[in-house]
């Protein structure tokens, strides 16, 4: 009885990682870790550990019953216990679960779905970063105007948006690889027992912890952490850092795609983007989607940063609030990725149409340019008095710039008609624009090729 | 594959109001009304209006496609159009949907939602507060210490705390009350074509969005609203405070639930709240779930109050964010209020600790009434000196607070051994309490007796 | 020490009402306004209340004291009263503050302070609506076109966008005169003493508390709210609401100032927008700096309806959070109504422009409204398949659609070439827009004329 | 005319690193570094650097008059530069702030902020650290009851607590070294010129960014980032978190501190935390100003993490917001610590009271602990139906635990007298308590010796 907006922000991938049986899988996961962890520490029977994780095999359970049962205990810990005991003989039930509370389970197999999901999310922002190196480097050269304040201000080439879209995706990718399991402590194991003492296991709790991540493939904390929650908030953190640098490219490709702008335009196979009754619009769905799933992924990731503090050993409320927003988090993020990778595959770029849109200022917005090539001959003071009133003139006259500067003798003494030609020519006045974007693409470059689990 | 905690944070009735199903029956009942309202208005044949209605039935559509292919046009109404055209002939085709756009249809259909989800909160809060009423009335004149900053300050009642639990509630039925489309234009239709202007329709449309509202029962607002989304504000704003008003009640009632508290507890039917490995646990389990959902609730709603611009005339991105965030909110109070109530409605309540919890401070807590009644005898400041020593001395000494005062003569001269007696009962101290709780349950009355849909 | 954005996110009005030294001022006009109820319900005597007002007066006062030692006691209430007795004989200071708790004094403190502000705030929402009336009166009949997604829609009028801005700031007067404290208990006084009873009066607090809300001119509360705070909610609630309704507005400016569609531009005193060395510049400075401080009143407003709640009888945190979060909502309210009323107010409105980028997409935008007028002729069903098909014949062809219906005999059998023509007038094809103009004018003029404190 | 709460949630020293008048001195520096890094370059002559390095000196300016302009052009910069050009002549002018934008400077000024309050939160995270790693050693051995969802649990100690709050501590620490400008590129100039390419300085412009880099000890990026804000939301992150594992502390801390569980409380100096009418009341006031400051700094870090995407190469709105909302989040991280390193550092811990809370559950709390002891002699399963029959008569018979125990032969057959009454002990059943404190403090240690800028 989902809602229909709910499809739209997730993909099949991350809906697989998220779902209820997946997660009672991981649960699973868990107790047959830990029975292992705790066969090898010599502290329960083998065959009891053999047992157990037999056991621990989703068919065998009644997913949909222990979703009904969780609210009873505030924990779906408890019905999946009463399952699995179910399977179990007196050799093992007594076995199961050992020194492990309900925070454990959870918190661990929560983990779980977070490093299979980092994972999913580092191969989208690979595939995002791959449409977008393309568009980096076949635009390298082709020159649009800069915006800033939403108003032309000098130009830049299209290759460098794509290439600082490009660069923000490299720099996700960092982020992502960093949390990588094996490169630090933030997607860990979760194992103290009721209060966080691992007081059942005498001695043996730290060695039963590192056997336990070793299982799980997970990293192993200093200390259990059930109520110090700054691993859920960096990841709720990066999600809505990937978020947004998602939003901060499919804003800029809607700004774009303005009809009075129509420099890109998403790609349209049919049926999609268009409109029945309104036959000229090209609708930037892909985009729009985008923002949209990068808002509610950023609005479901926010609350873990900015939260009330869990109390004690064993949160009141806040911990259990996490059991939604941080996949909540997840969903939206990986939509956001699908939405924009789609459209910025296949985005049309109209290059003629961005140089009309340069020159739509009659050279004003090569004002600097000008100011600069004059400097040398009159000092840059006078040489921007001499553009400054060049402009007024080419405003009030509706000239364009260049015509109004050949006409001053100031000059044309400085510089001569084909070198102001020149000035006027976008390409010229692009600074840093190929090192930068040479930058980006080596950044990903680097990013995508760090090893990822 | 829906994720475990989906369940958690809603309930069946208002899942059954929020779900894809019922969501693609709105647009369907708004597509029906519109034509009816168009053939009303003699814009269209009532054979076609008669033929759209009839086709309007939920039996006849594949929900499934149009969630799958909701994205393609970023709006679940292209898909619907096309499922809803191939049932009608030529005689009905041309005047579905007509002069009207997505928008009109997927906002109305959630105004039609939120107008079912008001009236279930609505319920629900009357359940809230019968159940908290009965508690103000019972306890009345039960002793147990105000708390401020956790500390113990002064004597309420029970019955008082109860009776600001249930005033709060009052006034949230308050607001649902002013919700009602009948009482205001929040809960609206939205019909506006594509552009806000009604072209398609010439001089009739105001005539037909009159009766648009009165075949779906819903507000009439003064101009289409597709991007001024204040009425969205209003409502996400209503629901962050009603699940305010439910965490409030049961902050209190984890904090009265504590261990070195134990002043109420929650009911325990079989296989709820225990824990077997910590048997003397008493986990107020529907608290802390009322919290946690009151909690995930205002995720989703802030969101919709703290939000960008919706731009020009359909927004690119912030609006279609609001196709979950708000069905979330919703889902989320109606858990809150669910747990809100199950947790009060059960409450077990120990009068005798409440008491003993009163005594704990050896009568310091009584401080204030003792200065009160020295006041006409010795002036307020010398009255206010005199106390203020003796604590110190009841301190100090860790005796009795009245014991001190007893052996002070300036004390004993004013107001006798059974007066004296008789100011360390709490009762005695109570001030308005008894008249604000004959307020708050009338409030209460009137609120629920109020008229609503 | 004030940070330099301070100033920019505030205006001076707003800022002298919630300044320190307003702040204290307001204390103590309701230790005072708190004698004189008092004395009139005859607890305390005549002389004392009359001494205890003429001492609270600024003047008299070390602010700066106060605010060093208010981080001590966690209240400015305790350094207010140590400086307010230093000022009084025996004959007053028994009486001062009698029955009342420091958060009775903070929070009818701040009360007043929103009383004001709410007031300042409906001033400026005023002079927006004026600003806003005029250009909705002014462009009525101008065409320019209606924008979805971003993308050139259908037309609409620059009046009816205006008359948007304008209902929507009605609505906003509407709210406003519903918090004002003789039409709502929103903006009410606090009073109950340490935890609400107000136990210290006996059975005379009911009859103070009147008497102190006639004194404050304030409302008055059902009971003492000091946990209950979905006033301090509702109060944010409408701040980040109005914010909206302004960066509505603002967004609106941003997008229409893109040197691309250039409909309007920020008239520009000297100094102001410009840019040296970009002269052909016109930032929209004032609506840029509108949304700023929308969005930095919205952060501040939204924490207070996603907020834990306030335990038992006064809260251990999230009170003390209040006390700056509520005052920064408002600063940066007023700042983004004055922002956003200078850039309406002084808006150069291009109505040729709007007309050129109507016609910019050769007639296709016009496309439903040729469908509409085909349709007596041929049926509906025909004459859409007959626009389509001219279309993208236009479209193809890069021919004005006009010029290809021309050319097609089915449709010049149905209209003539003139009436064809005036199809491609949009001022043709804007159906409710002056009804709906008329609508807004007439809410506005309502929602003003409405009686304000 | 500042608020009276502003100085509540800042501190000294944080309020001098962003007042007004430093942060126009960072802007002046910014600009003296660019003159200096260009003269290096060879791109002005060395005479005009020198100049421009002998005017950015704070005493020449009118701080007032750039504050008051700031809104007219968006940007402190323009009048900065204006009465920084009053102080040149004609040889420095063209050269002041040659190839940069208004948000080079703004951005640049803002992270040499940034660095200095890094470094500032780095030494209060010492302190703090060594207040708590105090406790974590000299409670080490002090049992108490762990908690979970506000109900006593297992035992731990007091060590162990304050272990957690240390490690927490160490992670912040180990947080912000990372953020050292030598340790990654978070804190690093912006400099890039109007559109980001800085185009004025033709092929010199990565020199002049790595020497200003140098000049200013800051961080070089791979590119500008004017408008890609992952380093401000890094930032923003860093500080929620940083302020929740403050408030974590101080909420533990009022919990402790609470009436009834009466185990901490904060020293009391004279004037502090008392209530004259309320003699008995210890009122936590440092852990509840550190709750409230955290929840100030995470309402101001989080909107910047959860933010519309900045447009183009230039925001109109979001950026300008940023100008407040970082510094905010600065502010009142760096109040959450000062509270929280007083509440902690002074705070007086009740061990007697620890160990009487612990009794309180006649035993209870040792059921596990009796459970695994008798878990040998009777197999797992046995041991806990024999506890768990004895737990229910302990309660049904409001008797020790203990007692009941040994009232059965099936315990005393297999364990006697003397280890019955040790199982009793809590210091038996602490698991690896003394390892995680270990832990904790080796942590602490490691993170607190990394050098820091």
């Amino acid at each position: 009885m989902a809602d229909l907006a709910d499809a739209l922000y997730t993909t099949p991938d991350m809906s697989a990682i998220f779902s209820a049986r997946t997660f009672v899988q991981r649960m699973l996961d868990v107790e047959a870790a830990l029975a292992r962890a705790q066969a090898q520490a010599g502290l329960i029977p083998d065959a009891a550990a053999q047992q157990i994780t037999d056991a621990c095999r989703i068919e065998r359970f009644d997913v949909d019953a222990i979703v009904a049962q969780t609210a009873n205990a505030a924990s779906p810990v408890v019905p999946l216990l009463r399952q699995l005991s179910d399977q179990l003989d007196e050799n093992a039930t007594p076995y199961l679960h050992w020194g492990a509370t309900s925070q454990d389970i959870i918190d661990t197999a929560t983990m779980l779905q977070a490093r299979d999901a980092r994972a999913l999310l580092h191969r989208q922002l690979v595939a995002l970063g791959t449409a977008t190196a393309t568009l980096a480097e076949r635009h390298r050269r082709d020159p649009m105007a800069g915006r800033t304040l939403l108003q032309q201000a000098l130009p830049i080439t299209f290759g460098l948006k794509a290439a600082h879209w490009l660069d923000a995706t490299a720099r996700q990718l960092d982020r992502l690889t960093a949390l990588d399991p094996s490169n630090s402590d933030i997607i860990a194991i979760q194992f103290g027992g009721a209060v966080g003492t691992q007081a059942a296991l005498g001695e043996h709790g730290l060695q039963v912890m590192e056997l336990l991540a070793g299982e799980l493939q997970l990293a192993q904390p200093d200390l259990p952490w059930h109520t110090q929650r700054d691993r859920i908030a960096e990841l709720a953190g990066a999600l809505a850092i990937i978020s947004g640098a998602v939003a901060k490219i499919a804003t800029d490709i809607t700004l774009l795609a303005q009809s009075e702008v129509a420099e890109v335009a998403e790609a349209t196979p049919p049926g999609k983007g268009g409109s029945s009754t309104l036959p000229h619009k090209r609708n930037p769905v892909d985009a729009v989607l985008a923002i949209a799933a990068a808002r509610v992924a950023q609005s479901a990731a926010t609350p873990l940063l900015d939260t009330p503090a869990h109390e004690h050993e064993r949160a009141a409320g806040v911990w259990q609030a996490e059991w939604t927003l941080l996949p909540r988090a997840f969903h939206a993020t990986a939509a956001a990725l699908a939405y924009g990778t789609a459209s910025v595959g296949g985005l049309e770029v109209d290059t003629d149409r961005m140089r009309a849109n340069l020159d739509a200022t009659n050279g004003l917005l090569m004002a600097e340019a000008a100011s600069v090539a004059l400097a040398p001959h009159h000092g840059r003071l006078r040489a921007q008095q001499l553009v400054e009133q060049a402009c007024r003139r080419a405003t009030d006259e509706a000239r364009h710039l260049r015509d109004v500067l050949i006409d001053d003798a100031d000059v044309t003494s400085a510089i001569d008609e084909t070198a102001l030609e020149r000035l006027f020519d976008p390409t010229t006045y692009l600074g840093g624009t190929d090192q930068f974007i040479d930058r980006a693409l080596a950044h990903f470059q680097r990013a995508a090729a760090a090893p990822d689990a």
